[in-house]
Formats: structure tokens, sequence, C-alpha cells
């Protein structure tokens, strides 16, 4: 590597989001897109700011902060708007997790062990049960302060539902979690949260360590335009706002601003494009359990698969062959499985379709 | 400040960028934003991205770099894109400076010293002259090692023209600092090259050390976008993704992509545009003259001036007073001066009448 990189660019292990080949028009179920476009009205907010764009947009983001803190029941002190979910993870570690120690699921987002390289934190893995499930109890620094008796304690990140599992921890049971750990933050990442589950965001009130993320790019079909936020205490949120100040005053841009406000306005649209995701998901589901598959109760916009007989890679492979993209990974304990988006019912029906044939053949 | 903090967040210097107050309608001239909107091919190719955004952008923004690339005579891994000027030099500070040791003149743009708090880089400053001029000779590490034995030197910081002055450095001045700092990368950031001035861009072949950053934001007319980008040796272009893949894959979004995708090809508008403002500049530089204000040679799309008599703190109230906002800084050497944006011909005519009313009035 170059002679001029610094300590942190030596030491980066950056993260690959899923692969986008473009040697032909693929299926793409790998991403956890959203088939479905956004809602209409967000494309003529857009096009009303367009003539403005000779102008900085609000650092502050406040008419998107407002209408979240509205929609969230929160107040506007409750809440920071950044440039997708990954921007705003990547200032709540610079916050709180800096150079310190964080205990983090040893199968979950990867970008979360990249971040910790960034910012120096140590991260501790702690290996989720058998059925790849949480188990809260698991989560409480006590058990392991003894065993690093020179770290310093930042806190604890847990996507909720979880990835690429999909399984969903109930409320009292996040509950527990951030009840265990009173000196460190918890950082709830529910970036799949709207595909049917309860958020933690109640709690907030109640708790002055519990940092809750969100994002428009799955549930709001928005991965194109960047939007995440974080719900949080006031000090936390002041937090996450002077690293972003640090860095880069306006991380939201005048037209992401303003797409975001009317995409929440939007509520039926919101709930109905989500509600044909958790549709296609059951079908998938039952479908994939006919054929033989084990599938993790997944919550999120994508499931989790397994067959007995068939190795993942194999399927991989040939549904990429097929021009269907869905992602597996190397890691032990998961390297069986794959993950895959739920597409429009139509994608899912020839993803479901090329699988039935791909088990066929293999029985023969 | 919260227990909660890091170390990064109670040492961090957050960033204020220029006030946007709403209590009434501005002639805003505190920000050096565009007067001008951006090419109407930028919103055409606006538009037809907005029904994709269900879709992650590209995370190497490939259409981008490619037509920078072709801009500006280098090749594609010569070229970084990201979230505005400011996103690519914290990430230039990430993967060059952190925890090293930079120059940079004792009066400059204040974010660089923002930067090198959150990375934790020493600031060394360097005094400017007495007429607020850059001297080549001043930035040669060799003279400051002896004084910081202890320092790892990382590079430096150099904006050109320099802001808030203006003052322009031509190749021959920035070429004898490049060569004479071989151990480090000298950042050039180029965010108003554009307003009459020639790039630096031409050496990067010839020094693996140089690094130069410019904006959309300026001339063309898209700060509430969010584009910057860097030009520089493949090496260093391979560090700065690094970072920005440590952080967050797609910082720049779809319609930022194809919009300055669209910037970058109509170039007569982008000439005309940043003509008009040249022009103005020169017309006020004239009229203020006329006035007794001193200014700044600047090359910028601002004027930076002082007058003899009249204190600027004072010509700042009464401009905020008649609806036009200025820049004043509280620094020492600059607190006699403001920074004034160039706006259009009609709201700079504006300025002068009302900075000639002062005058008068101070006079009487």
């Amino acid at each position: 590597m170059s002679k001029f990189y610094s300590r942190l660019a030596l030491k980066a292990f950056p993260y690959t989001p899923g692969e986008q080949p473009s040697d032909k028009k693929y299926i793409k179920l790998n991403s956890n897109e959203n088939p479905y476009p956004p809602s209409p009205s967000v494309g003529k907010a857009i096009q009303e700011e367009i003539h403005k764009l000779n102008l900085y947009s609000d650092p502050e983001a406040t008419v998107l902060v407002k209408a979240l803190a509205e929609y969230n029941n929160v107040n506007e002190e409750n809440i920071f708007a950044g440039n997708g979910s990954d921007e705003v993870l990547a200032f709540a570690f610079a916050a709180f997790f800096a150079g310190k120690a964080i205990l983090c699921p040893d199968i979950t987002y990867n970008f979360y062990f990249t971040f910790a390289k960034y910012f120096e934190s140590e991260f501790i893995e702690v290996p989720l049960q058998e059925d790849l499930s949480v188990n809260p109890n698991d989560y409480n620094w006590d058990n392991y302060k003894k065993f690093h008796p020179r770290s310093q304690f930042g806190g604890i990140v847990l996507p909720n539902p979880n990835a690429p599992s999909g399984i969903y921890m109930n409320l009292s049971e996040i509950e527990k979690i951030v009840r265990a750990n009173p000196d460190g933050v918890v950082l709830i990442d529910e970036a799949y949260i709207d595909f049917g589950e309860e958020t933690a965001a109640s709690l907030i009130d109640k708790y002055d360590n519990l940092l809750i993320v969100q994002t428009f790019s799955k549930s709001r079909s928005l991965a194109g335009l960047r939007i995440g936020f974080a719900i949080g205490n006031a000090e936390l949120i002041k937090g996450i706002k002077r690293m972003k100040d640090s860095y880069n005053s306006f991380t939201v841009d005048r037209l992401a601003m303003y797409g975001a406000v009317a995409a929440i306005k939007d509520d039926d649209y919101f709930v109905e494009m989500k509600n044909r995701i958790i549709t296609t998901r059951e079908m998938v589901t039952r479908k994939l359990q006919n054929l033989g598959f084990t599938l993790t109760n997944s919550k999120g916009s994508f499931i989790f698969m397994t067959h007995r007989d068939i190795p993942a890679i194999y399927l991989y492979e040939q549904l990429k062959q097929e021009g269907v993209l869905v992602r597996h990974y190397k890691q032990p304990r998961i390297n069986n499985y794959l993950r895959v988006s739920i597409g429009s019912e139509e994608e899912m029906n020839i993803f479901c379709d090329i699988i039935e044939k791909l088990i066929t053949e293999a029985k023969v």
C-alpha cells in the first residue's frame, strides 16, 4: 500500500456491497432493494426543488426532521437525518464507540465490523444461538469486562430484525439489554422494521442509552436517494450532530430532503407497498418449505434459506447463470444459506420456478 | 457533555456554515452560492432517474467518474467523486492525514481545522504574509521537523485560490511546494478555480503526492446536490476509496450522479455563467475601490474587502438590517474585512448602493 496512507487507511476493512454485474440484465435479489418505485409524490417534490439546486440545503434538514418527529411521535431534538443509515451508523460509531469496546453478534450486517476498524473500536463478537437467534442474556457488559479489564465500554450494536437471518427480537428482549447496560449506548439498527414488526422507538423516553437507526432505502423504495435517520435521547442526537458537523455540513441534499418528506406524507402508498412485500415473502416461504428448504423466521424484506441436500453455493451459481442474483456468504455457520431479497410477485415466481427446476434436476 | 461520548466526540470542533436566518427574506451573499440556477439539462437528467430511486446507485459512481476523467483529461483511476468537496476532503484527511502532522495557512477555510480535530491530525499553522498571500517557501516540512521531532508528516492543505482572501498562486508556486515535500500529500483545494484561473490537475502525472479537490457547488450551481471530486495519482485515489468504502458505500445518490454528468456535458452554459460572475466581480471591485475600499485580488466567486475608516462589523450589521447577508470573521488579522459572495448583477447593484449610502452617511 502507498507510503502516504495513514494508520486508519492501512487498517481499514472496506465493506463490499452486493455485486452489480453489468454483463447482462439480472433479476436483482441480492441487495434488498424494494422492487416497487417510490410514491409518485416523491417525484413531484423533487421536481419542485430542481431550480433551487444552486442553493445549499439546510444543514439541519429541518423540514425532514420535523416530519420524522411527527411521524414517530417524538420531539425534533430526538431525530437526526443523514445520507442513508450507513452514514448515520458511521456518525454514531464516531460519537459513542470510537476507541471503545462494543458487543456485536458474530453473524450480522458486516458493515459494523468495518466501522469498528475505521473508528478503532474493539469489536467483541457475541455468537448467535444455534438457531441463529440472539439471546438477550448474552448482551451484558458485566460478563465481559473481567476479560477486558483495560477496555472502555462503548455499547452494543444489534440489528432488529437481524441480518441476514431476519429474526426479530421483541421489545421486552430489547428492553432487557438496554436496562442491563446503562453505561453503554445500545444501538438498534431497524433497517427492516417496517416489514411487519414493532419499533423500539417508544422506549427512548425511558432510556437515555437507547439509539434507534432506520432507513428509507428498504420500506420506502428510496435506496437511490440516500436517507437514513436516528431516534434517541437529545444528548445522543447532539453527539451524532457534532460528528456530522465535523465532517460534512450538508450530507442530505436538497432533493433527498424534500423527496423524503413527500414519502412520509404518503402513508397509504407506504402501507400498501410494504404489505405487498410481506404477502410475497409469506407466499415464497411456503413454496420453498414445500420444496424441502429450511428458512429462518424472517421479518425483513428478504428470506434466508438452506437445503439439507443441495449446497447453497451450487444454487447461487445456477441462479446466476439463469439470470437471478442472490447473496451467498462465505462465513462459517451461514455458508450453506442464501439470502434472497423479496422482489415483485412476478420476479419471485420466476425465482421459485428456477429453484423448483434445480431441485428436481438435483434429485434425478 | 454526555457520558456516552467518545474521545472523538469530546474533542470535536464542529464547523459552522454561513448563517441562514429565516426571520425575513435576505439577499444571501454569505455562502458563496452561485446566483444562477444549474443548466436546464441537469433537471432533465434528474427527472429520468426518479422512477429508479428504489435501486441503489453505483457505489463507484462510474458514469460520473468517466465524465470527469474525460473532462479533466485524466484516466478514470485518477478520479474520485463524493458528496460535496467537504466529504472528499474528509476522506482525504482520513486516508493521508489521520494521526499525522499537516501544514496549513493560519487564515483559510476553517473546515480544515475541524477535520484535523476529527482525524486527530497535528495542525501546524503557517502564517500568511502581511498582504494575506501564501509564500510557497514557507511550506517545506524540512523546516518544521526539527521542532516536531516525534511527528509523522502527513502533508499540506492549501486552497487555491485561498479562502477568504481569494488570492491565487500560480502553477510554478504550487509545483515548488509539491516538489519540496515528496514525503507528504499536497492537497490543493480548488473550490473556486473555475472563476478565471488554471487548475494544477495537469501536474498529477508528474507528482505522486499531489491531490486536487474540486466541487460542483460553486461554478456549476449545484450546492444543493452535493458533488465534489478529487484528481490525483491512482494510489491516492485508491486510499480515498478505502475510506469511503469503510464509511458509506453510496454517498453520491442516483440523482446527484446523473445530474452532475449532465452539468459537465453542458459546457456552453458553464462557461457563460462563470464568465457572468467574473464580469460582475470585476464591476463590483471597481465600484468599491472608488468608494475607498481595499480589496484582495480575489479570483474566487467572492470579494474580500476592508475600509480604512469604517469598521467591517458596522457594515456587516447595517447590511443585515437592510436585508443583505455577508460574512464577517472574528479572527484576528481579518476581523476588519467582509467576504461578499458575487450574486447576480441586480443583487450586486443593490449591495453597492447600500454600501455607498452607508459610506456617505458615515462621512457626514
